[in-house]
């Protein structure tokens, strides 16, 4: 027996081993106990949900919490022109220079959108795309003509923030993309959502909203620009054939394009998108009850506030501290060259406005500028509105950063032949 | 006894799991029996020391292959213009642009060193520091006078290359920095190398020679910049303060500084190097011979070439094709960033140049330019010198190389401005 008792303990010591191994490859596949539930189909309401699974419902409340635990980003809504003061200038003639604050959790979703400043009565309802669990009836009732719907119109229709209806099926629980724009991104990049395994998913329902997208010009339906590739190089050079752009700049009169939140497209090429890691291995780590039941944590956030959970499920050889340090050395390095990056964007418009202004200026020279701002300010918006301050892809981060730098400063080196001075 | 046999089958395989964590992390201090032997103290020959150690000096002599198998770098003397061809503008009036090419193995480093274009009547015998073997006598004999001496004179005292008495006490094998300029350094770092554990060891004896080092004026003494910090920036400083330069470019009358094989700076900080991973873990992986005889390979060359053996070891969840796709993804944006960097880098000396000829010129705004330029160079250079395109720190290639292109196109300009062209 005491032989027994040893083999066991050797036995679970293997077990737990291969496991930790397992668990941090890419070949996980879990097998899930299958659930069926008396929810209604597409339930707005998360309470609702929360009565069946209480433990996920709780943690999707600590999403009210807010906090500035992390050295960038937070949960707080602290205006980003305190960190980024060019901001104002850099999106002068654009909604983003009156106010452009850090998000709150989910759960204020439409409480913030339907009080920030850059909604207005010409507001389409493709500014509540990502904004509500109401939206996925609305989008199954009204297909394309959702969009179109003034956003002010709706205001008594959508009062649920972004819940368990947005990524879930009612009745089985299982992961279900329900936002049109990356159902359709889908089918034109040939990815058959309906056959993708459940890791795949816990990155797909993420970045169904989570990504570059724009709005395209007469329906107003949400797009994501990824028909050359996730580069930002390639969706530039989409926007640049479909002659799409957000507004135009005051001062250099450029057709500028907003980048939005391209976290899917950051991390996919990333070192842990590449490996396979998915969003919700980080975002969404498993945590454990008092009575140890283990369950998905719903609180999305930074995994760097609940490192033992997240970064350590994997890196189990580094304290949290280290991982913390190796985390922001990076970080740091791609914050300090996006300012760099934004100074040569500003002075790249200061430049061509000073050009603008010169009697006979060559055209074709102007042209080229504003050509290269544009690419440029895309570029190192690609690195500044991605909610991870690099992390999700550290190389490709800076090289972006790097291009924009260049391209500024050759657009600076264009106007100001122009104006001689 | 069945029973017993699946016991000792299960020990076995946690054994082997128990190392394979232990082997990734930082606290690895693997006990080593006693040696002693009797070759004579710092004896230059590695043939000698090969009688004791064979399969050693089997792997040591395999210094002696030329293969291109990596995307960069490669052990065939090709010369770096063939993928940077900016080089001979960049270097202009200094050596490397004479010559500069692909180093062969350390095998060769007596022949290639005696041979090299760049090495002329009046180079002092710190060229020699890191080439022989025989050095180490010489050093012990001489002290600071052995740089003094001109390169051609000791053409009869140095023969052997690269060899075991650079880094091993001949009596134990213990590991040895021999190098004066590391010894130095360390002292005015105040690391205690008699201290040092095995590990530290593995990275000190590589970095004895892999780094970054001027020849101090005067003396000749080979010389680290590290009194400020081991990051470019900081290496400026210091050059900055003992107003040093290697040449003076003939374009931009820029006093420049060549940045050498920063491997150790780059590495230390990277994520491999601040996780105690050393030089001799990637780059001497242990071997097996026929009879399943454990030994370190000599054969010092890319990782890449060996991924079963170097990053398998520790990364055992990914194959060599995925290993080697992701370090590639990174060194891609590295050496093309790299390129654009040159090209900045070029457009200033260029710039620089037409401003010189402008009658009256700005003398500070010149001067302006020309710190610039300096300071930029440095940081392509820190990159391109370096022998990894990147990959033993990827962010902070690309942080550099993002700085040394804003700063070189802010000497664009401001020289731009001088010739109002």
């Amino acid at each position: 027996m005491k032989h027994r008792k040893l083999f066991m303990t050797i036995l679970t010591l293997v077990g737990g081993m291969a496991l930790i191994v397992a668990g941090c490859s890419n070949s996980q596949q879990n097998a899930v106990p299958k659930i069926q539930t008396n929810i209604p189909d597409a339930e707005p309401d998360s309470k609702v949900w929360g009565k069946v699974f209480p433990l996920q419902y709780e943690s999707y409340l600590k999403n009210n919490e807010a906090t500035t635990e992390t050295r960038y980003g937070g949960s707080k809504p602290v205006s980003k022109y305190l960190t980024q003061p060019l901001l104002p200038e850099l999106f002068k003639g654009y909604g983003f220079a009156l106010e452009y604050n850090e998000d709150r959790g989910h759960t204020y979703s439409v409480e913030d959108v339907t009080h920030i400043k850059r909604i207005n009565d010409k507001s389409p309802s493709s500014c509540w795309n990502c904004k509500s669990s109401d939206n996925v009836k609305l989008w199954a009732a009204e297909g394309k003509d959702y969009f179109k719907v003034p956003f002010k119109q709706r205001l008594d229709q959508i009062k649920h923030p972004i819940g368990c209806a947005n990524c879930h099926d009612a009745k089985t629980m299982d992961l279900k993309v329900t936002n049109p724009n990356f159902i359709d991104s889908a089918k034109r990049l040939n990815i058959d959502l309906s056959k993708a395994t459940k890791q795949e998913m816990r990155t797909y329902v993420c970045a169904q909203c989570h990504n570059e997208y724009y709005f395209k010009p007469g329906t107003m339906e949400v797009t994501n620009p990824w028909d050359k590739g996730f580069n930002p190089d390639e969706m530039v050079t989409y926007y640049n054939e479909i002659q799409f752009s957000d507004w135009q700049h005051p001062d250099s009169k450029t057709k500028m394009i907003k980048a939005q939140h391209p976290e899917f497209e950051m991390f996919k090429s990333g070192t842990h998108g590449a490996n396979g890691v998915s969003c919700a291995d980080c975002h969404m780590p498993y945590e454990r009850d008092k009575d140890k039941k283990k369950y998905s944590s719903h609180h999305w956030t930074s995994p760097l506030k609940n490192i033992e959970q997240s970064c350590r499920t994997c890196h189990r050889d580094k304290t949290a501290d280290e991982l913390k340090t190796r985390v922001e050395y990076t970080q740091v390095k791609v914050y300090e060259t996006m300012i760099k990056a934004q100074e040569a964007s500003n002075a790249a418009h200061k430049a061509v406005k000073a050009a603008l202004e010169v009697p006979e200026a060559d055209q074709n020279a102007i042209k080229q500028a504003q050509d290269l701002i544009r690419k440029a300010q895309f570029e190192w918006d690609f690195v500044a509105a991605e909610n991870s301050m690099g992390f999700h892809n550290p190389s490709l981060a800076l090289e972006t950063l790097a291009k924009s730098i260049d391209n500024s400063r050759q657009a600076q080196l264009i106007a100001e032949k122009i104006t001689k001075k």
